[in-house]
């Protein structure tokens, strides 16, 4: 499956690290093995205050960028920085702390010989679809953000069920009586929407996946559709207990008949990968499938 | 399967009807239609003022109860009766104002020949296990109710996924890593459960079904445990926005550490059959069973 | 939940091993291990012979029954001694391989410990439901046959999909359009039930599941009903191809109109169990229901 | 969605009716109806000899093809005639004997509307995605063929639980325990993988899904990869009862280290629209989306 290769010379590195200690130790390791080549380190501020270089912090996505973003943390900390970054997508490294995360390349013992790779210019780059979200509220935008892992619509615990219009391309597809609704990227495909009942989508795909949350009828099954759709949701009952969540992390209450456009972000994410381990090593690993 | 008679002497008669004007005009006419037989009638208080019988306005579980209680309204408004009956299980028969109900017999049209048809004896009783909830917080029981569909824990829209440990008997079952956890009664096992991915189980039988709301891990399955079951449910997460629902009814925040005690009621739901539909008449109407 | 406890006085013990060396040399190790105490010991005719013990071979089912059947194998291993013993139902304890068993009490290196505990009086036993299917054909019973797991209709690979009317106490519940439909007690509710969507029925429960096998109909769901219920599957298709499998292990053609009956069984499968385990145990074991 | 216009001028058109009377004489009166125009009309050579046209009679494949194919009847006909065309593909417009179908454009009634609609130039094509099929046994390729709907592997109803290892692009992914597996075209989602529990996959996607029957181990999941993916799927279990399905139209027994390959085909099938229904329509139609 087709990837595009990193740029040759990487000339500056941002580390980012989750405000944890083990992250933040090895935010300082992996710059005293960096230290050697001919790189500017930065890090961001948190992280440059923490491990005492205050004066190479720097906030991703503000001032000149970075060739390359190492990402100390999970896949939460990877999102933050994805949408940090925003506009001008950068490479981003995720080195995990523990385990194996769908986004992360590397954990902390292999972080030094993965960057040994990716500087010998054995790195590549996966382009990872991410969304642009419209909230249309009254016929006027009032939100707009990019998610790389999902768009969920859901009720909260007091709600009763919910009914959301749904149109693709201004074609209607059906009115959803659920708990709720997930729009997913591949990415985002083994989260929240695998949980639902959703397909593994290849990462690499142009697709979108949209999953309904305990749906009231039981003949409704997950759909994917190309990554070029227009998909338009629309609140239709009057419910004030709903809301909008964004990659896990923004929860908007919503009101009836508000619409949540969602389409393809001109910027993709764009993840260093070392070619350790395939998509499905990672698949197998977390989703426990050798075992019987 | 088995059934037990209905009282062959019907001497008082309550009509709850839901507070829609269908329901309330058809309470009017079977009140007409049962005036030739000796039989006393009341209402509700809202439906008596309603229709102008004030007079023979009485709630519902107060005073001596009726030997049938007649409920105009959705699957909604039984359980509400229900409850309110209470310690003391009386006939309910349920009449839909439209479509068919899981826990209604018949339609409005139908309802005079059923109703003759019970004062001619050819009634008879199903037995629906109820459920009773404690909610045990700091070692003390700070709510208890009984609940004819289902208990259920879930988190809201904007907590992140919850640990929910189940021990059944005091032995471990598991930590369940998801939205939500449902424990329905056969007669719930048709509602919220079955949208979770749960199983029907017939009305009749003396089961629980315990089932996760989009677990994380993917290996959970529904389970399926006698009604002599003591269940108890721990919060495990340290998460402000996790709710107590029963029935659909109530939203009662949840605290770390709560403990939420499920076991059969002593007082089983007494439903009236007239034998016109079966179960599975009702299961396949209902769930489209019979259409390709 | 309920037990009966096992015969305090345990005078003659049969052991089974599944035709494998490793099963072999245990059987004669457990025979060791069990000389010192007043006990007649016997093999089955297969395990005698292997370990040099010929005039010690009994048949399971044949002559005077044991007190006590130890069977070395998995699961099916004890299915076929179940069958065997037949309609007199007599203690089995199930001693694993390898791994964990749903049937099987203890492993290999337990073996002895627990059966020093169940000699102590300290084992219970639990009733397993057993149900008994007939093959009606032109009117007439051709098969009889207890099982313990699962009573499966399929079409074969070749044919296309088929149709099967299911009626439970003579009340007409839908006509299955599907690869095929299972009938598994709560025993066989782990096994292939639990690969169709079949939920977990904890294995002392008196129910049933009819799982579906990929139905065409996608609104329908695995059904429990009382083990009281008389199923009644007809197959409704003219189509050569399509089986009958009981517990894995017999498949016969089945042809347009045959029915297929299925009953509890008056004779339950007598497990003995040393409590060293939990059922929930074995579940989270065996579906790595722990793992994130 | 992206498709391309049908060709502007249609100078011949080839009828092929489903070998049923409804379709016969619908095939004669589509053949009155286009008559006025000057259009060269054929039919199927059993088509013809039924309507009493031998001396029009041709085998769809052979000689010239035709600028248009109308075929008349289900789903299945029109993948036979799909194969028949097979390395030139031309566009074929369906028409359905009665209900909706994913494949067929219009109904009997709707026929001579739509026909008039594509000859004034309304008409589109969409391009479904086909795979090209080998299998190799002992290194050398013993069959190949392309299918619209899916390649489907899977152990008889006698045979035991089998073993399918799957990489894609020479990647393992894992080893599938399990009844069989389904690999279909987005064409193909709505189809047996459905069923199985796949995703609905939009017809125009460049996409596959890989839908495994039964799982065996529980936390399997259907699994969408790009359509340049090149699947290999090896029967890793030495059992004689395993088949592979094309289209559900061939069985071919399979033999313990054979391997299915599964690409792209280089020829998409062309299907006409006509534009009077989405593709959600008939979702919604066909899957019961709109009831409750």
């Amino acid at each position: 499956m087709k990837d595009e290769t990193l740029k040759a010379r990487i000339d500056s590195v941002t580390i980012v690290a989750k405000p944890v200690p083990a992250a933040r130790s090895a935010a300082r390791r992996l710059a005293r093995h960096l230290a050697s080549r001919r790189v500017k380190i930065t890090f961001d501020p948190a992280t440059a205050r923490a491990i005492g270089r205050r004066g190479d912090g720097r906030e991703p996505g503000r001032g000149r960028p970075a060739d390359l973003y190492i990402v100390l943390g999970g896949d939460g900390t990877i999102l933050g920085v994805a949408r940090a970054i925003g506009r001008n997508p950068r490479p981003i490294l995720g080195i995990n702390l523990g385990g194996l995360g769908f986004l992360t390349e590397a954990g902390l013992e292999d972080a030094p010989a993965v960057l040994d790779e990716i500087f010998a210019g054995h790195g590549t780059l996966e382009r990872r679809l991410a969304l642009d979200v419209s909230l249309v509220r009254s016929g006027r935008v009032t939100l707009r953000q990019s998610v790389l892992n999902d768009v969920v619509i859901t009720k909260s615990a007091l709600a009763r069920i919910i009914d959301l219009g749904v149109a693709i391309d201004r074609q209607f597809v059906t009115t959803y009586r659920a708990d709720g609704l997930i729009i997913a990227t591949p990415t985002g495909s083994t989260a929240y929407s695998l949980s639902a009942g959703g397909p593994i989508i290849h990462p690499i795909m142009a697709a979108l996946v949209i999953a309904p949350i305990c749906p009231h009828t039981l003949s409704l099954r997950p759909l994917v559709v190309p990554d070029t759709s227009v998909v338009e949701i629309t609140l239709r009952t009057d419910e004030s207990e709903v809301y909008l969540t964004l990659d896990g992390q923004v929860g908007l209450p919503l009101r009836a008949k508000d619409r949540v456009r969602v389409r393809r972000s001109a910027q993709p994410v764009l993840m260093v990968r070392a070619r350790r381990t395939t998509y499905f090593d990672v698949l197998r690993r977390k989703l426990h499938w050798g075992q019987r």
